[in-house]
This record gives structure tokens, sequence and C-alpha cells, in this order.
């Protein structure tokens, strides 16, 4: 089977980084070993200096939404060319933890950023570039927010009102519904049940896949 | 008068810091008392971050070609939305250290960014907002690196090849000849031709204004 880009997606405290271990351990059980992890925005040295400007501002300065965008933009480009289609083309598989769909959903949903603007810069930017596999992990924002809180301080985006996050959530819901390529987790259930629920689809579309690739 | 955006451009060493003098002086002279002063990339101690990401990198990760554009364009919209138009709607006058045209002429020109790629992004970001005056400091590439590297170390921009340098050049000579708010000065003339070139472009510019703000 080719290497594949498989993404996380999901509301702060949607439970990410478990998913991450059990979507890695799963991909080893079923023999993949060639693994790379990747987190957004971030992921090479001059995306994280973005990311953290995009998180914190300079001083006083915040980003205005457009800046914002922009900045996210950069980081992504930066990762996709340097670290994601390098990995891809030696055949490692590259884990995901967020990618473009946390832009249309926190920018595009939550800020109320034009939709076709958001668009025009994905694929200005991205071509048609996008995920194998997205799996979003959905739950109401208030739960994960509490969930968030427990670990620490609150970043800019993560103080944000529960409607900038509500708007998010439903951007999501509805990407997710018009494109087969991304799947929705229920986060709200326990641990167990979430861990097995990302098993399951992992598991399924990784079947598909391989039907596929023997068909071709 | 409405107050009004000018800027200066050029190459490396076509003498844009002397020009900003010799531009501000003049517009005293002609009783403007408020004025704000602009360098891009950079301007706000973001869009400064910016530019020093921009010029540097961050260890050895060189922002690839699109990164840089996109960066340049955050560093943009932050100076657009934070500072020049903030200034302007309250009646100062705005100078600045480039702008919008560096892009074109490095990024679409030096680099070789598809223009319509460029000019999607122009739009997307800035709309319809120009400078209503550019003064583009003309003169050949080689002159221009010479003076420069007397002052000092050159960075990452400034050690691109004479070619690079020659393509940004020949771009914006043919942005210049296309759009008549932007004034080419002989810039390879002696400080004082060069001067008095600057002042006799912008009191032709400035009247040409009055007369025009008296028809309205």
């Amino acid at each position: 089977m080719k290497s594949k880009f498989i993404v996380i997606e999901g509301l702060e405290g949607a439970g990410k980084t478990t998913a991450r271990d059990v979507v890695v351990n799963q991909l080893r059980n079923l023999g993949v070993e060639d693994i790379v992890f990747t987190r957004e925005p971030g992921g090479t040295p001059l995306a994280e200096k973005l990311r953290d400007l995009f998180k914190r501002g300079v001083e006083d300065d915040k980003p205005t939404v457009k800046a914002e965008v922009l900045m996210l933009y950069a980081a992504r480009v930066q990762l996709v060319e340097t670290v994601i289609l390098p990995a891809l083309a030696r055949g490692a598989w590259v884990v995901g933890d967020r990618h473009d769909l946390s832009s249309q959903a926190y920018q595009g949903g939550g800020r109320g950023i034009d939709a076709e603007l958001m668009r025009s810069l994905r694929d200005t930017v991205l071509g048609d570039f996008r995920p194998d596999l997205t799996l979003y992990l959905d739950l109401p924002p208030e739960i994960g927010l509490q969930r968030a809180s427990v670990r620490g301080e609150l970043d800019r985006i993560e103080k944000e009102a529960l409607p900038f996050f509500e708007r998010t959530r439903e951007r999501y819901l509805s990407l997710a519904a018009e494109d087969s390529r991304i799947k929705t987790i229920d986060a709200s259930q326990t641990l167990e049940q979430v861990s097995a629920s990302i098993e399951k689809t992992l598991s399924q579309w990784f079947k598909a896949q391989q039907q596929e690739g023997n068909q071709q």
C-alpha cells in the first residue's frame, strides 16, 4: 500500500493526543513501521515560531484575522513542502495533529472568515493536496474546554468564548458530512469507547485501502 | 487635501533612506505636519518578528517560496490594518519604505512565482488598497549591491545572485510602466541629482493632487 497521511482533528480537549497513540499502535500492528508525526500549526523550526506568534502575538500586537490566516498557511506550506511530502515520498506514513480542516473550522467557522477567501487560500497554497484520512473527534465544546482547562493555562485561542467553539464545531460537522475521507468519532464517550471507535474506523478504512490497492 | 500614502521602492542600495528624508522634508515644506513612517516587511511588533523570520529563517529551516510570500502578506496586512489605515483615517500622511510592489517585484519577478498567484494573493488580502504615489528608485543591481555591501553584512535576500536582482528590476520597470501612480527615478545619478529628481516629481504630483482636490 502506498504511504498515507492521516490527520486527527477536533476541538481543544477532544483527546487528540490519546487518539494519536491509538492510531499509531494500530498502524504498527498492521505492519506500518516508518511513521512521522506532525502537529499544526508547527512541525518545523520556522512553523513552530509562527505557531508561537500566532498563539501569543508579540507584546500587545495580536494578529488581525487576515494576518492570522496567512501565518497559519505559511506554517502549513512550510510543513507540507519540507516534511510531509518528503516523508510520504520515501514511503513513511504521516500522522498529523491537525491540518487544513482546523483552519476551515476555526478561522472559517469560528471567526467567520469568508468561506470563499478560505477556499481560495487553501487552493492557492495547497493545490489538491489533502489527507487520505481525517479522524474528527467530535464533542460539545463545554466538555472539551473543561478538560483543557484542567491541563493548565489556556492560550489566546482557548480563551475564546463558547459561541466561537460552537461555530467551530458546526463547521467541523458540516465539512465532515460532505467529505467521505473525514470520519467523525463521538469523543464524548468514555476513553475506552473512544479508543474502540477509532480502532474500528481505522481498521475498516485500512481494509478498504488494501482492497483498493489490490484492484489497481 | 486628504491624507496620502507615499511609498519608496527600489533594490538594495538604491538610496531609499535618503529618498525618504527628501520626501519628508518636502512634505513638511508643503505644510504636511503629521507623518507616520512605515517599513516593510515590518512596522509593527508582530510584523517585525515576521520580517526577522523571513530574512533569517530559523536554524536551518529557511522559508519555502510559498511560505515566504505568505509571511510577507501576513506582515503587510497586519501593518495596513493596525497602522496605515488608522493613520490615514486620523488625517496623518504615511511614508512607507517598501510596500506591495516589493513582493510583486522580488517574489513575482526575482523568484519567478506565478504572476496569477501573486495577483490573487494581493487582491484577496489587500482588496483595492494601493499607495497614492510610489517613487521607484531605479538603478542597475550591481551598483546597488556594491553600495549595500559597503554598509555591512548582506542578509539572506541580499545574498541572492545578480540575475535574481536583474529579474526583480525588470519586474519593477514593467509594473511602473503600466501604473501612472508609480514614478520611476533614475537612482544611478549623483545624490544631488537623485534628490532633485525626487523633489521635482513630488512637487508636480502634489500640485496635481491639489488641483484634483479643488475640482471635487
